[in-house]
């Protein structure tokens, strides 16, 4: 199967940032098969599905490098309560239910690829649930079972939950588009033991783990507390550093942790969430000492309760904006290197380096094209600045993952949104019952 | 002419922040005739037109409190240079007509009334054809001449500048939809000459004044050194204060000033553009002292050139996340503050709060609905949260202007945005030449 995608301003992300300014891009079954200048451009045109990108932004899909996709009946609740947390999270948290999971992801993954976004890393509960979503989406997705000190709605235990992660990683190991994953939830909420449990899992596995790392300021307290140390060097000491460790947040981490992250065996990565960390008023993260220092970096939505939503547009918007303003540098992340983050940066994370995140020959074909006919988008002297200070979600045209084309002319392919909407929406009878009777407390 | 909004979700913005979930709203011409529950609906459906929002949230048309409608043509262009405002700004100013002006102004109002907003406040060059566009557009429009003491594009002096000034306040006073206003560029770009005469003409006219105001370090360093004060001391001694004045920007004002802001005679406001401002690392403005002193405060965009979009969706989630984070207070300015500031914040700093601002009877019809059919609106526990938090430009539906629908199903009603652009472009011509120049220095 032969996929031509014409008449494309091409951004490749390679290491070049080669663009082709009137380009083509030939998809075969799953991969890229060519990429050039039209003028280059010389198939037989027979057998072949044309898509004329009219002009408009091709560009690898994006990563969305952290969030918890089961949480999309979340959002627009309590946003700027200050104890929301407690007064809503955790109590809605155990009524959460597999079905109401599975609903949520499949919604969170239609606005994922609606957005541009062709993988996502996400760490919640029943995350088997959100494995098969992936299937039933075709959304490529790394998928980490949460695991924490105290009951959740899906395992009494963490022991369970580690037990039920062996498994998870077992059963789908080797997957096409899913990846499983190791999620303790944050360096304050497990046991030493749980963690040395989970490091031994991810060193004989190879699954990657996410976790929430200074991200709270008590986080730092009670780490401190209870062990003298940072949180950096307590997951060092624990030997996280030596494995494929994807943290979430960094909002907190001293140019000492830095160096430690730097130094790291593994692969260890930050995933920049600047939207629900500074929307909590939690701070703008290290994010230019860590690069720096060799520390890979992705951008992440966190969860559509924390975010709010799930594209990456507006994350690269705020990142731009926050760290230029926080580096008191207007020259400081230009548009492509924003980009470079949002794509190559997160795929390195995950490290499918060589598999996704530039568009080349070879390379699973995960990419998004974003219109340039919409009132935001002219006149464009900058592609990369138009798609970071212009574009939005909503300009995003197609989406391709894995080779087939998942969004076309802002629709889903195989999927329907009402239908979608409908399912979530019949699974929270409970969960709004349980949001009213926390309002009338 | 009746036209009759059902079923919107409406948000009045009025005193009592009242809310009609199951909603209707009456306009008759220019008007808002009645507004209630749908329970309570009863006229006679004749000769009536009938939206049915479907849902959808409705809510007063937004003020973008400062921009320069005229430079669409910069969007795009050298974002991320240090010295963008000399090597391009200026430059290809010298080249900018008022054919450019008139089709940069057209389109930008396009982009205006796409994305909800009903009311711009304008400062540039050749605003005379500014005034003239927003007759052609339907919009509603606060239009300044700029007065800055070099040669401009329209005026070869400040002096000539005034006087057109004077003579365009005279033509356009008592517009339905146009105010004139005086534009001197800053606080540190005239002579204390030509600003005596500026005030002493608003003084006679009562015509607006739009100013940048303590928005450039240099600026205060330049104020201290040649009248040893700081802008808003030296705009008080000029007799500013006592007129109709609005400051764009106000990002480094001290405490004392806004205490000299809180007791002026005039109507003193500041025009928040926290995304032009922190995209160039200028820092936030004290918004929250501001408002605690009594000082009126709207959004703004800055021109496309600095904030790139001129939708105010974007500058509210900027806002959002900018001001909680710098105030270290996840709780500060909640979403329905915000849309307060980006609704009635502007209609009271234009001296417009009893003509719009919310939606209340007997008020011109300047309104928004937000569609909430999109995947990233829903759910909706808090519609002020879908709007600052999860929506864009693009759920904007439908936006009506003194009565009239400009804006329908996502479309322009009287205009083709192809043609504006088509027509912009064509007037691009010498720009695009005078850019490649720049580029190749």
């Amino acid at each position: 199967m032969l996929t031509l995608i014409k008449n494309a301003y091409i951004l490749t992300m390679d290491d070049q940032f080669t663009e082709y300014e009137h380009g083509f891009l030939l998809i075969e079954d799953s991969q890229i098969k060519a990429i050039g200048e039209m003028s280059q451009l010389s198939i037989d045109f027979k057998d072949i599905n044309i898509v004329d990108a009219e002009g408009g932004l091709l560009l690898p899909g994006f990563v969305n490098l952290h969030t918890h996709l089961g949480m999309i009946p979340f959002r627009s609740l309590g946003d700027d309560t200050p104890d929301r947390l407690r007064r809503f999270l955790f109590p809605l948290e155990q009524v959460v239910t597999e079905k109401l999971v599975a609903a949520s992801s499949e919604y969170a993954m239609a606005e994922l690829m609606l957005s541009g976004t062709t993988t996502f890393s996400d760490m919640y509960y029943f995350e088997e649930t959100v494995a098969k979503s992936c299937e039933k989406m075709k959304m490529r997705g790394f998928v980490g079972q949460t695991i924490i000190d105290m009951p959740t709605c899906d395992y009494e235990t963490p022991e369970k939950a580690i037990e039920g992660s062996r498994l998870f990683i077992e059963e789908w190991k080797n997957h096409e588009l899913v990846t499983p994953m190791i999620a303790p939830h944050a360096t304050n909420t497990n046991t030493v033991e749980d963690f040395k449990s989970i490091v031994t899992l991810s060193l004989e596995t190879g699954a990657p783990i996410m976790m929430h790392v200074s991200e709270m300021d008590y986080e730092l307290t009670e780490i401190k507390e209870a062990y003298n140390q940072s949180p950096v060097e307590f997951l060092n000491e624990l030997g996280f550093l030596d494995c494929h460790l994807i943290m979430a947040h960094g909002i907190l981490l001293s140019e000492k942790e830095i160096e430690l992250l730097s130094s790291a065996n593994g692969l260890v990565s930050v995933a920049h969430c600047i939207g629900a960390n500074t929307k909590s008023a939690k701070g703008v993260a290290p994010i230019k000492s860590l690069l720096e220092q060799g520390v890979c970096v992705g951008l992440g939505t966190d969860g559509p309760s924390s975010g709010n939503t799930l594209d990456m547009f507006t994350q690269m918007k705020l990142m731009a904006n926050f760290q230029k303003n926080h580096l008191k540098d207007r020259g400081a992340f230009p548009a492509k290197e924003i980009i470079y983050l949002a794509t190559r940066g997160g795929s390195e994370a995950l490290g499918l380096e060589n598999k996704i995140g530039s568009l080349e020959v070879g390379k699973q074909a995960d990419l998004t094209l974003v219109e340039t006919k919409s009132v935001n988008m002219f006149p464009i002297f900058d592609p990369y600045s138009a798609i970071v200070y212009s574009a939005n979600a909503s300009n995003v045209e197609s989406t391709w993952i894995n080779g087939e084309q998942v969004v076309s002319n802002h629709k889903l392919v195989r999927h329907n949104i009402k239908e979608l909407r409908y399912e979530l929406d019949s699974q929270m009878v409970i969960f709004r019952e349980e949001v009213k009777r926390i309002e009338n407390k």
